[in-house]
């Protein structure tokens, strides 16, 4: 397999898999904000979850949330009324990164990626980095219960 | 491919990988504690170095440090003598989950999987939390420069 370059289009697949997961399975509308290519820094957040990319495409998804908009999309999610972080939103935001990481991959069917199984990272303003060499990209979203956002680290494979 | 259990013998590339890595790479003896299965709790740390696996199974595999083990272990890897946390140290983190998952794979022939690229995570005090329903395993390591642990979640794919 030769090379394909990663390019601004490969972007797509995650933006339209964050929309589409969100509202079939939250059932909420979650509005894409300006792309910000990586230079290094992130936003903090509190809630990630966080999933491998591997195959003829190598990388990293996650989704960052605000600790109140978790809990308030979790449970819009699965139905529940938590006033703060149980284990019940860990699966969640697992869930949700497991999620549009599968829709994303077929968007992406030239590079043939498979995706690991996702972890949670909780901690009050966590941050993600990505190796320096590669592309980097981070997309906001709003929504009703909050903001936040879509990071994914991609890179082709030789 | 018929599905393969992951047993407890699947650990030991994992625990093979990371002494060699940092015998190798770091100059520094890393002697494996005794392993803990992971229950949905795990030890708060600083920075993490984590990376997806997928192919025949799919886990995730991370190296987590206290802040001061890690400046130290990064200053020992590349030759510097920085006092704090800098970009070295985060790139430095990322590479190490790279070699430790790269040697491991060569263990887990059977299952022919693949790794992604490593992401890192820092933050006072976050966890790493994996999927419920996978079999997850945390290994302390005590070197001279200080401790640190190798969490691993793994499922095999049907």
């Amino acid at each position: 397999m030769s090379q394909i370059k990663i390019k601004v289009e490969h972007i797509n697949p995650f933006v339209t898999s964050t929309i589409e997961t969100f509202r079939k399975m939250v059932g909420l509308e979650a509005k894409p904000g300006k792309l910000i290519i990586k230079q290094g820094n992130a936003d903090d957040y509190d809630i990630s979850g966080i999933i491998g990319i591997s195959g003829g495409a190598k990388g990293m998804v996650s989704l960052s949330f605000p600790k109140e908009t978790a809990i308030k999309v979790t449970n819009k999610f699965i139905g529940a009324s938590s006033a703060d972080v149980t284990d019940d939103t860990i699966d969640a935001i697992g869930e949700l990164a497991n999620i549009v990481a599968g829709y994303a991959k077929k968007g992406l069917g030239e590079f043939n990626i498979t995706i690991s199984l996702p972890s949670v990272i909780t901690g009050s303003n966590h941050r993600i980095k990505e190796p320096k060499d590669v592309f980097s990209f981070i997309v906001p979203f709003e929504t009703e219960l909050g903001g936040f956002h879509l990071a994914v680290s991609l890179k082709s494979v030789e």
